[in-house]
């Protein structure tokens, strides 16, 4: 089977102003992108999206930090130090429905973009911001990225070895993280505002986000009164036994085998202790129960790595899955990106870039009517600008030439 | 300040008929509710969601892990396995804009309710379906769960300390991480559907999913060309220095703070030096270019860990942060929870559980004009099947009262 993206629709017409840089906010309208909305990055002529240089970009070659963000989308480059740069971001305002945004705190009201003034020109506006802190927060001043929303949000305390300090997940859930939840809000509220011509106003702090992730984090702390801790590879709502992961041959750095047996399901131990060659255990007394294997955990542990230990990853997975109990191979970014399964359903897709080349990278993944959305190429700096000044402002060829010669646009 | 939540009304109208259970599913059906949608679970008579018994539930009393992905939701039970059961869900599917499902491969199909038939019935129909693993997938026949998704989605490969095995993220990315692009395309379906009229069939995997949220990893191998790996708490992404988590007093597990100065901003390491009292290190040749200080990285580490000792992380956090260098305390879940000015801000919102009683949980993240959604309680087991049945279908009391008397509806 390999299926063909293509261009979605769902949101045909829908106009999005952006703003924003690095990873939260334009993951955020990159989504909105590969739904079909036309998103326009508003960028300084200079550099544009510091994200474009960041992780060893460069002027002339974007980084792949920059692509994998910012696919889909159309760049115009503005001098919002001009005023008549300022005029021609705020006749854009106008004529969009979403306005997006992620600068440090204060920066989008010193520059006159602020809702106070885009919201009188645009009461149909969508104004989405992202912060760091939310308002009315001791810390509404201080900047954030990634790192600091997960360490303020909670995310850190509950992640890592029981004896060690707090890691860091490798996933941006500060960023993209926070990005989704305000793509979600943009969305209802653009559905509001079909029904009632209004816009409004949409704030996202990235620590605030961080709690709707640890959600069960909570949830385990409000049933035993005890902060929550950090539990390895384990699960913090609970012991399962067997739970966790598993070593494999040959015992490189991600050969592990994720099995879960269910609290809720006995037949699962039943069956798994078939697959390991051990069915004398299914009825044995001292494993029989959730309650008693809980208790010999460790026994219980070693007795399925001595197994798994005998297995590659991939083929414990198929195994102990065929037998109809959860398991998973602890994939690394190698093995997925070679993973052509994932090309031939088109969640890996090849973006075409003028100047990098082609470049492989995870797409959306929910499938519209089968089809994943088509990645293209994130645009070359300003590549959009006489385009948009065009089809949204009306500009004249003569007009859009004059503003590149100002160096009002470029 | 203090805010008071609203119930919002951005997805007014909005008829989602939810037959998902544990996380995935219902925490994008909340997400929709806590926009305005009218969310009707469809729940089997005898226990229900099984997430209102995992973790530790009770017939009698949901689970906290089932009221905080529930919230705000009506219940109502249908017998699926008797025909006029499943009569009365096709009728229901015929009146709704969104069904949601997350069941095990295949069973959907199995019990009549397959896109194939409901969407007969109902052409405008959104059917979003959560599964593991990919049509097309190897795997396309297994369980998952959260943890199953983050193993084989990549997420655990790069989580955890460099010499450690693989950790699962404390937050659920597999689970929520899912159900928030999923409610991307329903809400994007949703927007086509009001311009078209037409449905869509919507499929998410849970490990396709992963590879969104680990996209960094992706662009980092794509630059280097190796498998990305684990960093602790430091980035992937590449070294900056200083960069990462130093400990405080009193050392506690979680007295860390998390100092990041960015490879693109040299004034951070200025402005940390002085802060540090260590300000002759701000032009020191050997500490002094982002390149000097990354050679030195664990000589730096520890300059900056001898005053972070002195510091609590709360007051690191702040120093750091007034200087203007991005810093974040990695705070647990009990301070979060016991910090007021979540509760001012409407961020943590306290649900009245009819059985439970008050239970505290963080709300929808994102401000609508200031102001965050209301959190309404979980629904008990069937409480809205009169309402619904009223509602949606026009059922009469007597109707009611015989589907209930012949147990096809409670």
């Amino acid at each position: 089977m390999s299926t063909t993206p293509k261009p979605l629709e769902c949101l045909k017409g829908l106009k999005v102003l952006d703003l924003s840089q690095f990873e939260a906010g334009p993951s955020c309208t990159e989504a909105l992108a590969w739904m079909g909305a036309e998103v326009v990055k508003v960028e300084n002529p200079k550099l544009g999206d510091p994200g474009r240089a960041a992780v060893f970009g460069s002027p002339d070659k974007d980084s792949t930090y920059f692509l994998i963000f910012n696919a889909n989308k159309k760049s115009i480059t503005v001098d919002l130090k001009s005023a008549e740069g300022k005029k021609l971001v705020l006749d854009l305002a106008a004529k969009a429905d979403v306005m997006v945004e992620n600068f440090a705190p204060g920066a989008i009201e010193r520059l006159g973009l602020g809702w106070d003034v885009v919201s009188k020109i645009n009461p149909g506006l969508i104004y989405a911001q992202v912060k760091g802190f939310g308002e009315g927060s001791p810390y509404e001043q201080n900047l954030a990225f990634d790192m600091i929303a997960q360490a303020c949000g909670g995310v850190m305390s509950i992640s890592g070895m029981p004896d060690g300090p707090p890691i860091k997940p490798g996933a941006t859930i500060g960023d993209t993280g926070t990005g989704m939840l305000l793509a979600i809000s943009i969305l209802s509220a653009y559905v509001e505002k079909q029904r009632t011509g209004k816009g409004q106003r949409l704030e996202v702090a990235m620590q605030d986000a961080m709690l709707h992730y640890i959600r069960i984090a909570f949830a385990t702390q409000a049933r035993t009164g005890v902060v929550a801790g950090r539990a390895g590879a384990k699960m913090l709502s609970g012991v399962t036994s067997p739970g966790g992961i598993y070593p494999c041959k040959p015992g490189g750095p991600n050969d592990w085998v994720y099995i879960y047996t269910s609290r809720g399901n006995e037949e699962h131990w039943k069956r798994l202790a078939r697959v390991i060659g051990r069915p004398e255990l299914a009825d044995d007394p001292r494993f029989s129960t959730t309650a008693a294997r809980a208790e010999r955990e460790k026994e219980v542990d070693e007795i399925v790595g001595v197994w798994t230990r005998t297995q590659t990853k991939q083929d414990a997975m198929r195994l102990v899955g065929e037998a109809g109990i959860p398991a998973g191979a602890v994939l690394d970014t190698m093995e997925l990106i070679n993973d052509t399964t994932f090309d031939d359903r088109a969640i890996m897709q090849t973006m075409a870039h003028p100047k990098v080349g082609p470049f492989k990278m995870p797409a959306w993944p929910v499938r519209h009517d089968g089809q994943p959305a088509e990645v293209k190429p994130s645009p070359l700096l300003g590549a959009s600008t006489a385009d948009v000044l065009k089809g949204w402002l009306g500009k004249s060829e003569d007009e859009i030439a004059a503003l590149k010669a100002g160096r009002i646009a470029g």
